[in-house]
């Protein structure tokens, strides 16, 4: 079920440790070592946060080459920036009223300057 | 911390009901029981998402009102897209590719008809 792909897409990503071995990805596959490395934690406590990764369908890990590098899969994560693409509309706006906003007051400061200046 | 803002962001976005509100809320403030109405759940438990999502920053509730009228914040949810758009990059490249190979075979595919026409 979508919905249920979206909750598990987004339960993944409520982690930085998952995100940064995602951000890690983006550079290309690598060993569950290799993704291991950078962080202050055991094999098996990286291994777990795979795992939630795998079952989200965020990332998927090779059965074929002996050393099982993981790698970025791209569609669970394009599903929930389309998701989010409805309020990018809704922050776009905001920041257009608030453009508009500062344009009107500076519109007015600049009127009573140059009033104040006859 | 930004990284525990995203977290709770993407913790907040894990539910359905949750992501139900949001989409609600995109079309103008509305109250409590408005938000609970198309729910088949008790009105303590619609309370406790709107407290997560509140917590997240995703949405205030107003004091002054007297029915106290929840609204979208953008802000976090504007920071949880902007975390994704490297992995749009992916995901597009990703296309960008499948697009090429599409491409390729339809030529190789248009070579091998003429060829055989001949």
């Amino acid at each position: 079920m979508a919905s249920d792909q979206l909750s598990a897409t987004f339960a993944a990503l409520a982690d930085p440790t998952r995100r940064a071995i995602l951000s890690r990805l983006t550079s290309g596959e690598a060993s569950v070592t290799e993704l291991a490395e950078p962080f202050d934690m055991s094999l098996p406590a990286v291994t777990k946060h795979l795992k939630v990764l795998q079952r989200a369908g965020l990332i998927s890990q090779s059965r074929e080459a002996q050393w099982r590098p993981c790698k970025l899969r791209a569609r669970p994560m394009r599903e929930a920036a389309e998701w989010m693409e409805p309020y990018r509309r809704h922050w776009e706006q905001r920041f257009d009223r608030l453009d508009d906003f500062l344009r009107e007051i500076t519109r007015k400061d600049g009127a009573a300057t140059s009033r104040k200046k006859k």
